[in-house]
């Protein structure tokens, strides 16, 4: 079994990232894009380092992969974030052409696809609820921990 | 009247923005960003330059006026912008909790508004059309020397 490039294994180094934003007090949102079976860009949210909304996990992997290429459309990359994308992340995942996104837990109140799947590209395909519970405790502990 | 704080009068350094994109070889569109009517940030678009299809000008306007302000959010403020928001843009604009919106030329393909006017947080108001045909000209020079 070539578990080594599963959707769980980049999943897990996925929740890493996030697990990274929680230690910095920044919401555990974690992302890394995958090109031929490589991590070529990871991220995590920055939104309060940073000062700054666009900051999101997904955005940063996008530009950080970009750079990588050298080309700033990432066809024929995967993107494996553990929340489901919000609508400034799927324009801009649109913008980017991706190839496929694979999320962990929905974002019942922002996630891009209450607003229809034509935010995206027609061609970028999705897989969603892999690593989904450890994403959704890893975000309930956060919250928990900030209301305490 | 006091036409030196009018909706033309910021939307016009938008435009300049814009002429600036255009003249780097950019799609031409440019924003402000304003702040108790005073401009704060301007930028144009950089997706080729940056190489970064994240790299718009209501997105490197917001990251500057938040700089600016030393807060992430945009409460108070009014962004000019020479076309209308696509959804990444406009999903950045609601996490910024921006006040107000003026455009110029609509975005018959891309704009925001065609996936409803609920990708804006509630309380941001819009006004659009403001020096719309500068900006529409502006465009359509821009991909009519590209075909030449």
């Amino acid at each position: 079994m070539l578990t080594i490039f599963s959707d769980e294994s980049f999943m897990k180094e996925a929740l890493r990232e996030a697990f990274n934003a929680a230690e910095s007090d920044e919401v555990p949102v974690g992302a890394v894009i995958v090109s031929k079976n490589r991590i070529i860009a990871r991220a995590h949210n920055m939104t309060e380092r940073l000062n700054d909304v666009t900051a999101h996990a997904e955005m940063l992997a996008i530009t950080a992969a970009a750079n990588h290429l050298g080309g700033k459309y990432l066809e024929g990359c995967t993107l494996f974030v553990t929340l489901e994308p919000c609508p400034m992340c799927a324009g801009a995942l649109h913008h980017a052409h991706i190839e496929r996104i694979v999320w962990a837990a929905d974002d019942e109140k922002r996630g891009f696809s209450r607003f229809g799947n034509s935010l995206l590209h027609p061609k970028t395909t999705i897989t969603k609820g892999v690593l989904a519970d450890e994403a959704k405790k890893m975000l309930l502990d956060f919250f928990q921990k900030k209301r305490e």
